[in-house]
């Protein structure tokens, strides 16, 4: 028995997009609680050529689609980046969970050796299935949900690891 | 093809500790453009509960050589925690590296399903080693090496999304 392509990928996504919701949830909470604007959190940014907490977020659906999208060979659909709130941003994640949640194993297992173009500013870089999946994207997704649990941590909001890993 | 577990797990762990060390390397040369004491970043963090650098670089070196040994049935190595300046911590991690660097794939491979069992605070977790690997040791090295280097970044260290992904 290997693993699969499938299994490294999509449900993986699929469980950090949802972890990251249960952190967004609490961050809502949190502010409610402490009469916070919880506008405050979702600009907020670890130094000020980094992105906020929005940009982050959306960066991680980003990853997560265009992840799966690319394994299986298709286009991932393009969102808008146009949340101004949480609940914005949460149901950007549960639309990316859906999407992810229409990908069957067969449309990913195998794509090893696909051959995918990525654009990182101006240049082209040509990757392998599997280079893409462990060097590209799960780095890029553990990235962006780290960081948006980083700056909500910053900014006292109570969270703590197994938020982030999940059951 | 498949991804086989070896290739999902040291070779992941080795390059992102690679790049946890030239991360550190770009801290000391920033310390001493700017004539800031290393030891203030050695010791800095986003929020008085959450571990300093330091303590994210020794648990990143912790938990790839710990789901190495994990995942091929061994014990790892214990290191002491006593490092004490930027040297100790990237000495650390080249130990950590050639630890890993002694793992062949015949020891790792077929721990799809091999029962892994966690000590958590008052838990005990029994995994598979898939579960084990995609779930528990690779969010988690990816969580420590990011917090790392948002550390360094909140301190105004020029590092980018380039040091982190690596080559």
């Amino acid at each position: 028995m290997t693993i699969s392509m499938y299994q490294a990928s999509v449900p993986v996504f699929i469980r950090m997009l949802n972890n990251l919701v249960a952190i967004l949830e609490k961050a809502v909470a949190h502010a409610e609680a402490k009469k916070i604007d919880p506008a405050v959190f979702f600009s907020s940014r670890l130094y000020p050529d980094m992105f906020p907490l929005s940009r982050q977020v959306q960066i991680a659906s980003d990853t997560a689609k265009g992840g799966a999208a690319r394994l299986s060979g298709s286009e991932p659909p393009k969102y808008e980046d146009s949340e101004t709130n949480f609940p914005e941003l949460i149901a950007r994640l549960h639309k990316t969970i859906a999407y992810l949640n229409t990908f069957k194993p067969e449309q990913i297992d195998g794509s090893e050796q696909r051959s995918i173009t990525l654009k990182v500013r101006n240049d082209t870089l040509a990757l392998s299935g599997i280079d893409f999946l462990l060097n590209r994207a799960l780095p890029n997704l553990y990235f962006h949900v780290t960081t948006a649990y980083d700056i909500l941590r910053h900014n006292g909001v109570e969270i703590g690891k197994k938020d982030y890993l999940g059951k």
